[in-house]
Order: C-alpha cells, then sequence, then structure tokens
C-alpha cells in the first residue's frame, strides 16, 4: 500500500481556514491577528511597504506576475508567462520552446524581445478625489468620461517624470476609488532558462486547468540595466539589476495543511455583480465567445500544418484561444452546477432588504440596482455583434492599419488630449507591437480568419448591420463568401503591411498620407474610422453613465457586507495584491479526494512518449532510478511535482510566487483547478484551489534534468 | 469546508493488510489466526460447515450470488442479477423495469420465470480419486477427456438422488483436484421488490465499473416450496422456503477500516495462466472480442427504435454486451498500464529456475510449460474464426435450430453416455430457455445479428472457412451481401420457430422427422451436424489433453507457491468461495484518493434528469431535505451509497452479501473499480477494489423512497 496515503497527506487539515480575498498590499495590517494565528512569520505591517521585503521583490510581468530571486536581478515566472519571449527565440533550426535553453553564462542570455518589459511597483496612492474633480459638473456620461479621463491622464503625465517609471491610474470598485500606482519600468529583459517543453507545458492542453498536473510551469529571465543603475535599452554594456530585495527559494517546500501566501497581479474578477449581469455573462457572452475561440482554433490548425513555419507563429495565440475556450466551458459548467445564479439572486435580493430597511438607506440606495441593470442591458443590446468584432482582432491586417491610422489621427492632437493607448509614453509600446507582428503573423491564417469573421458578421439581421463595414467589404448584398475571397485575396496580395520596415514606416505618417494611400488594409482603416469614432462616442457615453451608478451600487454593497462582517476587498484590476491560504485537498466529486501534491513517479505514470505527456528518457530514467536528491518529501515518499492550496487567485496571478510565512519561495501559482474557475465570479471554500509547481521539483529540474547549476549557486536555495 | 475530509473517513487505516484469495470453505479454519486478528468474529471453524451460519445462507443465483435474509425466504441480490426477472415482467403498459415494483402482500408478488431457480450448496466433497479412475489407460486426448466426463456424469447421477437436487463435479486447479458439489435446487422464485431503474442501475453504462458510484444494485426475490418444504414447481399453493440460517441486515454498516467478507460464487479467473496465455488473450483475444460485441451493440441499437419492444426484449442483451465490452476495454488498458505481462514472464522465469534448481523437480516438472504451450498454441490456431462463430450465438435462430437436433440426438442415447447438458436433468432447463426465447428475439434483430456474423465469416480466409457452413449459407462464392440478405429474409420469413409452440413441440421430435423437416433452421440445424461433431471430437481431444498436462503445471506453481509461503487457492470456477478484507479507499491516480464511501448529495450532483442519471424528484427532494432517517453515518455527515473494500472478488459474486465480522449484512458486492478488472489475472493489492451498495441506502431507499416497510418488517434490522 502506498505509504502516502495515509492521515498526514491526505487528511483535511483542521486548522484551514476561509481565505477568500485579493488585499491590496494597505490592508494588510488591518488582517495582523489573523494572518500571524495562520502562519505568517514576518511583521505584518511590513507587507505593506513596497520598498521592503517580500513586496519589493514582486514584478508585474505583463499579465503575469514574477519575482526575483538573486541579488543579481534573477527572474522567476511561469513558462506559460514566458512562452512568448520563448517561441520569439525558436526557429525550425533551434527550436528552444521545445527543446529548452539554458545560458550556462550571461553572455549566452538571450537578448530581449522587442517590447518585452517588467515593472516593480514602487508606490499606490488613493487619488480618489483628484480624479473625480469637476465631475460633479458633468452634463451627460460622455463629460463624465471624459473629464476622469483627462484628470487621470494629468495625474499620469505628472508621475511619468521619466521614462523610467510607468504610471497608472487604476480603478478600484469599479470607479468608488482610484489609486495612482507608479512603478518602476525595466526594458532590458533576457531569456535566461527555460525547461523543454515536455517540462514546461507538460499536460498541455488537454491537463490545462485539471487536476492531478505535473507541469514544471517555470522559466527565468534577467533584468538589466544601465551602468548607472537605472533602466536602459538593451546594450552589450547593460549590467544584471540589483534589487533591494530578492526571494529566497526554500527547498524544504510545504506540507500538507501549511501556512501560504501569494503576492501578484490578479486581472480581473466579477464578485459584485448583478444577477442580471451573472445571468448574460454566463447564458450568453461565454457560451458565444467559446465557439468563436473554437472556431478560430480549427481554422488556425486547418491553414497551418502541424509543426510548420506557419504554425509556430501561432502556436502563443492557439494557447490562448484554448485556454480562454476551456476556461469558457468550465464557467459554463459551473455555472449550471453551483447555482451561482441562485446565490447572487438571493444575495441581491437580501441587499435590497437590508436598503429599504431603513429609511435613509432606501433613500440612498433604494433604486440603485434598477438603474445599473438598465444600463448594463444598454451595453449588452447588440451581444452578437460585439462578439463577432470583438474576435476580428485575431485578425492582424486589420487591426495593424486601424490601430496606425488611429495613432496618426492622435498624434494631430496634444499629447494630453490624445486617447489613452496613443500618447507618447505609448509609442515605443506600439513600435514593438509593429515589429513583432512577423513572428506571429503568416498571410493564410490571417486572411482566413477574416474571412470567418466577416462570414459570420455577414449573417447578422439588418438592423445589428454597420454601413462602414459593409461598404469597405461589399456585404450589403446577399453573402457571397465566394466573392469575398476574391475581395480577401486581391487585399492581401496587395498590401504592404506584411512587412515590418512598412508597418513601422507608417508610424510617423499624417493622416493625409493615410487618405491617399492605395494599401487596401490602410484604406479599410481610413473608410471606417468616422462611423468607429462614433460608435467610440456613444460607447464612451455609456461608460461615464455606468461609471456613476456603479460606485453607488459598490457602496451599498460594501456597507451592508460591512455590516455583516464579511470581507471587503475590491475585484481584482491588474494591481498588486496579497492573498493567503492553506495547503489543502479538496473534493471534486463526492467519493474522490484531490490530494495535495503530485509526485514524479505520477508524472512518470502519465507518459506516452507522445506531446503534451511527452517526458524526456532522460527524466523517467531519473525517476526509475529514484534520483530524489535532496528535494524528497518524506511524508510523501518522492519528490513533489505540483500542489494545492486554497489561495483565492485568478489570471494575472500566473507566474506569481508562493511564499512561506517567512517569505521565501516555495512555489510558483500556475492555474486554478477545473471547478474553481467560477471563483471569477463567486469563490468558493470547498472548491476554489489554485494549483503551484513546487520549488523542490524546480530545483528537481535544473539539478537533475538540465544541470543548471550556474543558477542554483546564484540563488540563495535554504532548507 | 466538508466534515467528511477527515482523516477518519479519507485515509488508509493502518490496519489493511493484503488480502489476495478466493478460499473454500474447508480452507477458512487454516486461516483462523488471521482472519481473528483482522476482525472476524465468528468461529472459523463453523464457517467451514455449510449447513451452519452464515454459509447456510449463501445461494448460488445462476451467475450471481444472493442470501437468505428472513425466516421465509426472502432473497436479496442485485438488480442487475434479477434484471432478466424483473425485465420478464416488464411490459410497455407495466414498465417495471423502468419503475420499480412492490410486492405489499405475498400474493402480489410476480410468477416465476421460466426456469429460473436458485441453489444452496449443501456439500463439497473432493472426489479427484473417482474422477480420474480408468484415465491412466488413456490413449489419447479425447479417450482422457471421455473417461473423465464418464466418470463425473456417474457421480453426478448418483448424487442427484431426486429433483431437489443438482450435482455438478468442479474442476480445480484446471484438473488437479475435482469436487462434487450438491444444491438445493429451489424452482419457484418470485420477484418481490425492485426500485426503480433510476435507482437499481443509476449510472448505467456510464457509471458500470467506475468509481465514484452511486447505484442502488439491489432486488428481492422470494422462494418457495410445496407444502412439504421440499423444492416444487409454482403452484399457488406452494409456501414461503424457511431457510435453516438467514442473515441479519445491519443498519449501523461499515466505517472505513472495518472488517468485511464475502461469501459467493466468482466465475472465473486466471491467476495462474502461462506467459504466453497472458499475451495471447490481452492482445488478440480481448480486443477482438472486445470489437465483436461492440458491433453487436451498435447493430441491436441500429435494428431496435429507443423505447420500442424490439429494445425492451434486448435490454439484457445489450446490457451483458457492454458490460463486457467494457470489461476488456478496461483489461487492454490495464495491461498496457500495469506489465502484467512483464510480471508473469518473471514468475514464470523464477518457477523454472525454481524447478531446475533441484534434480528431482527437472525430471518431474522440467518441460511442463513448453508442453502446456504447445497445446495452448494448438488451441488459439483457429482464433479469428473461434471468436466470429462464438459470437453466432446471439443469433437465437440458428442456436435454438442447433439445440434442438442435438438434443433429438442426443435422446438417442442412454442418459449416461449423452452429452453434458443434454441429459434427462437438463431437459427442464432446455424447455424454459426455449419458452423464454419469445421476450429477447425480434426477427430484424435477429436477422441482422446473423447477416453481420456470416458477413465477417465470408471475409476469413479460405483455410479457415468451414465447408458445412459455406454450404449452408451460400457463402462458397464471392460474398454477395444482398444475395446473403436475400436469403436471411427468405429463411425467417418460412421459419417457424420464432413461435414458442413450435420450438415446444420440437423438443419431442425424432431426429427423422429433424430431417424431414422443411424449416430452413431446422435444415440449418442438420446440414451442419455432422461437421459441427468431428470438430467438437477434436476439440475434445485437446481438451483431454490439456487436462493431463495443466495439473502437472498447476502441481509445479502450487508447490513453488507453498515453498515461497504464499497463499495458494484455485482459480474461481463459479464455486462457493469466502474472501476476507477491509474498507479502504485506493489512489486511482497520482494526486487523487477515492476515498471508501460515496453519499446521498453525490448522488443528487450526478442527476441530470435524464437516463442513466434520472433520479426521481422525490428522492431528490429527500436528499435535499436531509431526510436521512436512521441511516446517517455520522462521520460522513449522510446516508452512505456505496462503498469500497480490497475484498479479492471477480464476476459471479455480483450480488453476494457483504459481512462484518458477525456475519451481518452490511451491504452487497455488485462490481469492482476500473483499474481492478486485470485482477482476474492478477490481484494489485494497490489497485483492485470491490464496490458495495451500502445496506444503509437499501434501508433508506426502502424505507423512505418505496415504502418497502412490509419488508423492513420481515427482515431483522439490526443496529
Amino acid at each position: 500500500m502506498r505509504a502516502w496515503l495515509t492521515a498526514a497527506v491526505v487528511a483535511l487539515p483542521l486548522t484551514a481556514l476561509a481565505d477568500e480575498g485579493m488585499w491590496q498590499p494597505y490592508q494588510i495590517p488591518s488582517l495582523e491577528e489573523k494572518l500571524t494565528k495562520m502562519g505568517l512569520e514576518i511583521d505584518a505591517k511590513s507587507m505593506a511597504d513596497l520598498g521592503a521585503f517580500p513586496m519589493n521583490a514582486i514584478i508585474n510581468f505583463g499579465g503575469c506576475t514574477a519575482s526575483f530571486v538573486s541579488p543579481d536581478g534573477l527572474v522567476v515566472t511561469n513558462h506559460h508567462c514566458g512562452y512568448g519571449a520563448i517561441q520569439y527565440h525558436s526557429t525550425p533550426e533551434d527550436n528552444i520552446l521545445e527543446n529548452g535553453f539554458l545560458a550556462k553564462t550571461r553572455s549566452e542570455e538571450k537578448e530581449p524581445v522587442p517590447g518585452y518589459k517588467i515593472w516593480a511597483t514602487e508606490s499606490m496612492v488613493d487619488v480618489t478625489d483628484k480624479v473625480l474633480t469637476g465631475t460633479q459638473s458633468a452634463n451627460n456620461g460622455e463629460e463624465y468620461y471624459n473629464t476622469i479621463e483627462a484628470n487621470t491622464k494629468a495625474l499620469v503625465a505628472e508621475c511619468e517624470v521619466s521614462e523610467d517609471y510607468r504610471c497608472d491610474v487604476y480603478n478600484f470598485h469599479r470607479g468608488a476609488q482610484y489609486f495612482l500606482i507608479k512603478e518602476l519600468e525595466i526594458r532590458d529583459v533576457r531569456l535566461v532558462y527555460t525547461p523543454s517543453m515536455s517540462v514546461g507545458k507538460y499536460g498541455g492542453d488537454i491537463d490545462n486547468w485539471m487536476w492531478p498536473r505535473h507541469t514544471g510551469d517555470f522559466s527565468f529571465f534577467r533584468a538589466y540595466v544601465g551602468k548607472d543603475g537605472r533602466p536602459a535599452d538593451y546594450s552589450e554594456e547593460n549590467v544584471p539589476f540589483q534589487p533591494e530585495r530578492f526571494l529566497k527559494v526554500s527547498a524544504k517546500g510545504v506540507e500538507n495543511g501549511d501556512f501560504v501566501m501569494v503576492a501578484g497581479y490578479p486581472g480581473r474578477t466579477n464578485r459584485y455583480r448583478t444577477a442580471d449581469e451573472v445571468q448574460t455573462y454566463f447564458e450568453a457572452i461565454y457560451p458565444k465567445s467559446k465557439v468563436a475561440r473554437e472556431e478560430i482554433i480549427e481554422l488556425i490548425k486547418a491553414t497551418s500544418a502541424e509543426g510548420s513555419d506557419a504554425r509556430i507563429k501561432y502556436e502563443s495565440t492557439l494557447a490562448s484561444l484554448a485556454n480562454y475556450a476551456k476556461n469558457f466551458q468550465s464557467m459554463i459548467e459551473g455555472y449550471a452546477k453551483t447555482g451561482i445564479l441562485a446565490k447572487k439572486v438571493g444575495e441581491e435580493r437580501a441587499l435590497l432588504e437590508w436598503i429599504n430597511s431603513d429609511r435613509e438607506r432606501a433613500k440612498q440606495y433604494g433604486d440603485v440596482i434598477n438603474r445599473l441593470n438598465a444600463l448594463i442591458e444598454e451595453d449588452h443590446a447588440h451581444l452578437d455583434r460585439d462578439i463577432i468584432l470583438g474576435y476580428l482582432r485575431y485578425n492582424q491586417m486589420t487591426s495593424i492599419a486601424a490601430r496606425l491610422y488611429r495613432l496618426a489621427q492622435e498624434k494631430q492632437k496634444p499629447d494630453l488630449e490624445r486617447e489613452p493607448g496613443y500618447q507618447e509614453r505609448d509609442w515605443d509600446g506600439i513600435k514593438a507591437a509593429m515589429q513583432r507582428v512577423d513572428r506571429r503573423y503568416d498571410v493564410e491564417v490571417d486572411k482566413a480568419i477574416l474571412a470567418l469573421q466577416l462570414g459570420k458578421y455577414a449573417q447578422l439581421p439588418a438592423s445589428e448591420r454597420l454601413e462602414d463595414l459593409d461598404r469597405v467589404f461589399g456585404l450589403n448584398g446577399t453573402f457571397d463568401a465566394e466573392a469575398l475571397k476574391t475581395k480577401l485575396d486581391a487585399m492581401y496580395a496587395t498590401t504592404d503591411l506584411g512587412k515590418a520596415e512598412t508597418r513601422l514606416a507608417w508610424l510617423d505618417k499624417s493622416p493625409a498620407e493615410f487618405q491617399a494611400s492605395n494599401d487596401p488594409f490602410i484604406r479599410y482603416a481610413v473608410a471606417t474610422y468616422d462611423a468607429k469614432m462614433k460608435r467610440e462616442k456613444q460607447a464612451k457615453d455609456l461608460s461615464g453613465r455606468l461609471l456613476q451608478v456603479r460606485p453607488d451600487y459598490m457602496n451599498a454593497i460594501i456597507a451592508y457586507n460591512e455590516s455583516l462582517g464579511l470581507p471587503v476587498y475590491a475585484d481584482a484590476n491588474s494591481s498588486l495584491r496579497l492573498t493567503f491560504g492553506t495547503v489543502v485537498p479538496y473534493s471534486p466529486q463526492d467519493g474522490l479526494v484531490a490530494v495535495p501534491f503530485t509526485t514524479l513517479e505520477g508524472l512518470a505514470a502519465k507518459a506516452t512518449g507522445e506531446a503534451p505527456f511527452h517526458a524526456s528518457e532522460k527524466q523517467l530514467q531519473l525517476i526509475k532510478d529514484k534520483v530524489y536528491g535532496p528535494y524528497k518529501q518524506e511524508s510523501l515518499g518522492s519528490v513533489p511535482v505540483n500542489f494545492l492550496t486554497n489561495l483565492d487567485s485568478t489570471g494575472g496571478n500566473s507566474g506569481s510566487p508562493t511564499m512561506n510565512g517567512r517569505g521565501e519561495l516555495v512555489g510558483l501559482l500556475f492555474d486554478g483547478v477545473y471547478e474553481s474557475i467560477t471563483a471569477d465570479w463567486s469563490y468558493n471554500n470547498d472548491l476554489s484551489r489554485s494549483i503551484h509547481v513546487d520549488s523542490r521539483y524546480m530545483l528537481w529540474v535544473m539539478k537533475h534534468l538540465d544541470g543548471a547549476d550556474n543558477l542554483l549557486e546564484e540563488m540563495e536555495v535554504v532548507k
């Protein structure tokens, strides 16, 4: 009988607490008593200090999280977070995505991918009053929206004193609170080490969102700065960044029941939506979006042969499409299973009762839900069209052309009046994106995606059609797929936007030059511009009205939750948060328990020799020979590969350091279990589980499989 | 957090012992010390006494096991064991298979299904010497075979002093040991109670062989006898049989780690096969048979509309086909996964080394494996043909005609010289089978099955074809599916064997009358008879040679195992056995633990409203309202539905009473988990698990769902 089927490894620790909440750093001191009881050994007050340990080591990795793990700027994040960069450096001749890569010396580290940056949060300041200045006199939604946007841009401009910093105003509670966040921007980030695909993406899309899991989802980068210690563009002269704080890496790891915490940049949650919104998302938006993604996946696969140059360019796109197709599917299933809607309806009823039980409150909040729902309904009035046009962004040519022309238009205005995303501060990003296109663009695939989305658009009823789009693509009569194909063939045959130098040249051209162009996609951008701007204006008006009503609704909820003693934390918004919890099993189904650790032997048992279960011969032999090194967990009898916690996380938390009570890195958060995906809408203490790659497996792979001794020596590995 | 995720419920009890072995009752006293330590409270010696408690209560249910649970002959077995009888009484107007049935009074109990019998084992006597008398002078395999058959028939005839008894000689260790087993035969068996399909077959084929499981796989019958207490044919005058012993039913049930035992009639295991045989079975016989079954399933479904009269007639056939198709699939997967072949090869090598390490032993057993493998190869020489002709048995018309004609031929001989299965003692069974046909026969389905098998047969190479079969069905030229169809249409249009009275009439006719018949299927039987007999003669010769060699091989294994102190028990052979074990979890995969109990809430969570997950509104409401009655397991917080043990079981054990150390019924064994199916070939202590319906769920369904208070009062329910 396997030794690990014992109480110590399997059973639920009785000390496990409910651990919902993605806390802003400033909130941590108020949680001190609870956290100390749970196992936090660091002073809770120092956790609020972004310059102190451990928060100073936490990095915004652009949609992911990372952390410094050496005094020389070594950065660890997930393999799937580094995927784009790894793929960028992969070629059919030197397929490091498949085979892995290790820089044995610093000179071997891979040059930065254009536009690839990382950020360290230096300060978060409440600027609610400043952002809302002047909104009182707004006459309509658009004015309200524009006032906030202008205030925001002014705050950002004032903050971004040099190109060393990126500043942004983050909206908390959907308009109730605003924080100005200032981040140090490091723009020379080099790939140092990635395990092979068979480690880093073991299990692939099949295991994605699943437990049991055996993925070595980690990769290493290094931050470089100029010799003066300040952020700099890539140069051979640059030197490794020396962070004030970095995390020690634990070779001891955690056991079932241990306290853990995660610091990171969770992207987006929807814990405070109205019941109507919940219903629309789960019964319309997710099902339709899932289909849209699956169609594009099918199409890319049908248009690019496996292993071809074209397919390699789209691997990252496919991964992202598949990831959320599965996410949405799980959302839909979870919705049916867990009764989220009923729960929301009940909560909303209770909120309304509480509001109406007090005359003052009734006056203040009595009609807030109705007002909000009316706006939400307006927002979803053109759902089918919005989804089709939304997925049109996967077409590069139309997206690029529209972005370039918009830039030319925005450049006509003073910088502070430009649309966010088109200000001077954004130009480098746009340029980098224009350079990167080649690595992710194939004519035939791109054309097919455009044909697919336009074909779907053409099926919409007349009332949903857009005059500009119909006109440009000749869709105003009966839909003729062949005619469209001929038209697109001609457009792609003629356009020059497939060339990087052409795209870059357009960055500096005037609107008049665009208007005089014969490039069919530039002409598309010009011909649809006015109509798009008109639609954007309407959308801003609606957004402005929502920004007025949502805060009332959120304030009602906050007041109500406080009256119940429930935690009040803001929905995730990509800003730095902390979450605290425990290593724990869970029961995915009656009669089954997911125990919190998987092992090397379980990894070997999954191996089939074929991707995504293509563990290497060398790895399988090491496992067969029980070469565990110092990374064995005695209670498990093997090296743990992945583990489960009840930490409250979501997309954006990927790559987050999982820390023990002393702030040592014991793993990297990289996924959630299937049953926890609806946690974005409603955290469930029984089912919401995060999945982490165990630091002991990382160290084992580095030591025994990949011989990354140089990195092991550089890091501070503690027992 | 669910209370039951605690050590008491989840973790492996440290007391769990390895419990391989299907023991003959006479062996139990020799295991007394171990069993007492495990938790047996009954005197081990009394377990060997077939007239004493509890063995006297154990019933052979014809391919299944059952037990007496009241002084008035109330019998409990699995729903799937009673399936045929329940189906027999089902009509589209009164679909008790779907809706369930409860006789509130004895007069409402359903009349017995023709031929349905149950048996209670009264004695098991070693008759090895008698069976082998005269075999020394056999000149060839056929003589050896016939000598054993003649001795066997004589022993059986001597034993069957009245029609109250059925006697049979059972072969243990494949010819090394023979036991004469005498069973009381009760032939008036009435259906008393079955829950609805949504309870009794909840999860259906989807959940078959799977865990987690939530099946209420039980049904109740009653044994009736004549007023004199002796077995009798059905009569209204009959009275309930009063067994000397019956089992009390436990409302307390078992907990994780508790001792359990099962008495039953396990059908067939293959724990002592040669490596060559293992390879042939897993790499040829199982894969081919699986395909054959799936083809017939497809065909039946395509030929009979769901819910139609025709489909109802084939539900039982479909269930049995699907059951073993899944079994074979699992066998194949388990073979690839668990390395059975490598294990067998290793064991065989070790056996050979042990044999050859001693001159005496080498002389006695040195070439036994080679001799055996040569015969096995001969046996498998026509595998493809054998499988096709084997599955031809699913065609009723050819099977019936052949059986009837064979009977007429056998009747020409003195009874003791007749082929087993055609002796006077078998005539009632044949008659009942001929009556039953109507309930399981549809012209179109039957014709399609015949066409399918003949079509496959026709694809065999010329060397594998049979002259008689080719001739009768006109298959000697190029295969012409249309011509065959026309021929079969004509045969089915003309035959009269679809009528019960015709079939019954043929039971009493002479070979000459058959030879003069114009019925196309009778003509088929006559035309193929001689060739079939010739093939049977060859098969018997081979069987005889195998019966000579296998005992040598088995004796070598027995001696070797004894030298290692390993348990020596015979392969299952449908005779009464006992097995002992523990309620335990297991790990189906790294990172997952199957905990030993499922609950009512888990059952409700699976409900979809559609078969096979169509739990009734009433049941779901009871669960929602937490109406547990006295059947709640405190450590689980609910009523347990099914549970897991490491008991060593196989097909035939279905319906076996699962007993606690006092011999009280705590459940019914009804299945094994997916990972344990290869246990028929090699028991694995980590993965071999039996699945049981919990007595508390049975009682809960009876009390709260079906209101079977009359039966609850009749049984002795103990806490």
